[in-house]
This record gives structure tokens, C-alpha cells and sequence, in this order.
């Protein structure tokens, strides 16, 4: 089979081909400009390619109840063109075959699921933690939508008792988002993330905001592994931090032999790496090729 | 058909009989004691019943997975007997129908989403607030397990800018149910709740709290509705005091009309009233011999 795949990124748009079996074959990335000159470029890049399906996972906040009249659309953006924009209907009408369509977030979590560090497992949570903070979550076996589409990353932490930063975030100032996406480490410390120590008391901080938006998420939620990926989650200190915070956070309250002894790995990077995105658009194009074929 | 439901509490254990509406035809209730007299009395109740499923909603925590050693079982209680006990053992050897088992407000959850508040979504969450703090969670049609099960009720709020007290729960101290459950209140001002006046702050202080929760559950997962229910919201003026502080909290961001637009509509007390439980383990018991009779 092949498969097309695009991670619709706020940032870049990276295209891909793949197969059934999550193997991607070919890609290509080009930064996210207006609509009209990014579209056009995607609608280039698939079409000689013969792709039975295409998977979409994109940046918010869209648009995925399918029985909205703008099911598809990317909504409220302040992101200029993109603002009520159909961009599975510009595609559809172009690649007249199934498509899959979700947050950029839940098409990883739903890749990594499949084919990645939740392999075989019926949930997980997948945080990216760069330019700002998403959660995607698979459940049960199933992407979680809801009401509208899970928005994690605005969750609502504890302030670390020496960190006087307000916060970034123009809805809430201190949220998650607001205090441990890069812009706020960059805002807090004067420098970006990458430019300060291994050591340096902002990781602990960082790991304090993220950790305890896991603990919640464990508490609410029981999921099977949280994996985190993102820019800022490059920092591979972060990890120990995180796990050893959220242990302090859990107290041995939730008694699980995967959380109190093998904290190492249900706390965990991307299975599929820097493709976790594509795997995850991959995925959800051959689950929309799937449900066709079963109707 | 002839349908057994327990709501199997702390306190007390309330059993009845209900048919596949939905409808308690008839119950009984006794206090929980030592389950060596306490499951006497389940069994002699049901015993010329002639049911042909049993469903259980139980306090917990209690082991959920079907592949586990310990389906079944009430785990790590420090209640006296209960602790590693085998409850749907006990009541399977007696009734060889089919057994439906969670937690109780994964039961009440599930409860509401049939016959109740949720009646046609696909999802809602079930808060009990009383001698406990505790979640139920179904979402995408589907009652959510995970690794464990919800323990929603433990997560981590920010404590209130007036508020001294040290917190009440053994594991986390000022988490949600430390703070916001009947003992919480009763240590915090030296009354019960009841005996409190409507406009006493504690009120305020009690909203601050769970909207809090709420406010990460609806970025973390985006329900249809919640439905808070338990002996301390049976104080109403809690009810918009919640509402106001979730709006406040999310300021706009989760752009849904349910939420935005009609409140008053989307946190609400339960649809079945107080038999929130007892139906809750009605449905179960039906989804099991549904399953039963579909395999």
C-alpha cells in the first residue's frame, strides 16, 4: 500500500509516503507560510505519488467533531490565512480517497501506539513540549476527542516555590504551557533552552510544571505510558527529573509494578524518534483507508 | 429481564433489582461491615431473585483487569477484611450468571451515559464528593481502565490564597480530596459541612477546588458533560460557585458552545438523582450479559 502522511505543523509542514506496515519511504518538509502557498505545495508533493489514503495531523485548534459543518477546519488560529480554514476539504477535493484527520498530538500518540514505545498497549499519553505544550491521548483503544479535542497543555499547575516567572500564556499566564513550553524558558532565563547547563536549576523547574501535569494525568487516567517528545524534551536530563518528581508526586498511592518499579520505562522519548509525527499522520491515513473498506 | 445491581460503598452496600430500562424495581441497603458479614446478606438478598446478571460498583482501590490474578478483588484497602479480598469470587460461586464489576463512579459514570445526565454522549465524567473524592471517567463511548483505574480525586490543585489548612489525605496531604472531602471541611472549620451556612467562604474555598480539577480534566480530556454528585454536593450553592470558577479558570480558551454558552447545562448534578450508583451497577450488569450472549 501507499500511504500518505502530512505533519501540519505550526512551524513546518512535513510530507511523507509510507506503507501499512509504518515505514515511511519517502519525506519532505517545507516551512508553514500562508495556506495558499503551503497547500499548494503538499497538493504538489502527493500528486504523482498514487496514495490510497492520507493521513492529517495538525496543529490547533481544528476542527474533528465529523458532523460539524466545518469538520476539517482549522478554527480559531491567530496564525495568519489559517483561521477558519478547510484544509481537509482543499484536500479531499484534490485526492478524492480516505483521510484521516487529527491534532498533530493525538495522531503521535495514536502512531506510537501502533507502531512505537505503546506498542500492543490500549493507552497512552503523548506530550510534545517545544514551542508550546500538547497532549494527545489514546485510550481504551481509541483517540479521544470529545467535545472538542483534548487540550493538556493548559493545565494548571503549582507554581515551583523560587520560580517568580508570571507566565506566558495569554489565556492563563502560568499554565503548563505558560511555564515550561520554549518561549517561557527563553522568557524566564534570557536564554533559549539549548544555551543553558545540563545543571542548571531550570530543568528542575521544567520537570517540576511537566511532572505534575503527568501526576494528574496518571491519576485521571491510568494510561500505559507516557511518552514525551518535543523540542524542549531533547534535553535528556529531563527525563530523570520527571520520573523522580512524579514518584514524589504519586507517593506510592497508585499501585502499579509499572509505575513504582519500572518508572524508566512508562516515562519514555518517542518509540518512532523525530517521525513519531508522520508515523502517527501514517496511521491515522491507514485507519480512514480501513473504515472505508469496512463500510 | 431480572437484573441485580450493588453499589458496593465504604459506608454502606446498597443492593436492588432493576430490569434493562433502567428501572429499580426494588432495593435494599445495610451498612458495610467485616465482608464476612456484610456479603452474607448481598447473597441472601439475591438468592430467590432469579437474576440473570449481577452488576458491581465498588470502592476501591479494587483490581479491574480481566487478565489479572486479582480480578476482582478489593486490593489495598486498610479496612478491616477487605484488604485483598475477593468480591466477585465470593459472589460468582453463588451465581453462576454473568458478573459486571468496576469502580463505583466508573459505574455511575457509565450509569448517567445510559439513562441519565450523558444520555446520548459519548462521553462524561462522574465526580462523588463526600467522605472521599473520587472520578469516573467514559469516554468515546467507552468506560476508561488504563493501567489501574481513574483515581482522579488525588490530583494536585493549587491551594487557595486564604486557605491554611495543612490538607487531610495520608498520601498527598493538600491534594483534591485532602482538601475538598467531607473530613477536609469538618477538620478545616471544626463543623460539618452541613452544619455550615450557604454563604460561609468554605463554600467558596470547596468550588476553587474541584473547579480546578475539572478545569485540567476538560483540557485533558474535553468531556461532553460532568456530573458531580456524593453528599457534599448536595450543598447547591456549590453548583455555580464550580460553574463561575471553571469559566474563570479556562477564560475562554476551549472555544465549545456547551461550555461557553450553556453551563448551567454542562455541570450538572446526576440525572439519577441518588440512585446514580445503584443504576450505574445496573448497567453494568446488563453490558455483561450483553457480552455473555454475545460471544
Amino acid at each position: 500500500m501507499r500511504i500518505g502522511a502530512i505533519e501540519a505543523g505550526g512551524t513546518k509542514f512535513v510530507c511523507g509516503l509510507g506503507d501499512e506496515s509504518g515505514r515511511i519511504l519517502d519525506r519532505i518538509s517545507f516551512p508553514t507560510e500562508h495556506p495558499d502557498l503551503t497547500l499548494p505545495k503538499v497538493i504538489q508533493y502527493f500528486q504523482d505519488k498514487q496514495v490510497e489514503a492520507i493521513g492529517i495531523g495538525s496543529f490547533g485548534p481544528i476542527d474533528i467533531r465529523p458532523d460539524s459543518p466545518t469538520y476539517g477546519y482549522v478554527t480559531t488560529t491567530p496564525k495568519p490565512g489559517w483561521g477558519n480554514y478547510d484544509m481537509l476539504g482543499t484536500l479531499q477535493r484534490v485526492f478524492p480517497v480516505p483521510l484521516g484527520w487529527d491534532t498533530d498530538v493525538n495522531a503521535a500518540a495514536y502512531g506510537e501506539a501502533k507502531w512505537g514505545a505503546a506498542q500492543g498497549l490500549s493507552s497512552c499519553l503523548y506530550y510534545t513540549v517545544g514551542t508550546g505544550v500538547g497532549v494527545g491521548v489514546y485510550s481504551e483503544g481509541k483517540i479521544i476527542h470529545g467535545l472538542v479535542h483534548p487540550e493538556g497543555g493548559h493545565m494548571l499547575p503549582r507554581r515551583h516555590p523560587e520560580d517568580k516567572f508570571a507566565g506566558a500564556c495569554p489565556y492563563h499566564g502560568d499554565c503548563l504551557e505558560g511555564m515550561a513550553a520554549g518561549p517561557a524558558i527563553e522568557a524566564r532565563w534570557g536564554k533559549k533552552g539549548h544555551e543553558l547547563p545540563a545543571n542548571h536549576i531550570a530543568w528542575e523547574m521544567e520537570a517540576f510544571y511537566i511532572a505534575q501535569s503527568i501526576t494528574s494525568a496518571i491519576l485521571l487516567l491510568s494510561p500505559h505510558k507516557i511518552i514525551l517528545g518535543g523540542g524542549v524534551m531533547q534535553q535528556q536530563q529531563l527525563f530523570p527529573l520527571i520520573r523522580q518528581a512524579v514518584l514524589r508526586n504519586l507517593n506510592g498511592y497508585v499501585s502499579s509494578n509499572a509505575i513504582l518499579d519500572h518508572m524508566d520505562e512508562y516515562i519514555v522519548p518517542p518509540g518512532l524518534g523525530h517521525q513519531a509525527g508522520l508515523c502517527g499522520a501514517l496511521a491515522l491515513g491507514l485507519a480512514a483507508w480501513n473504515n472505508e473498506a469496512s463500510i
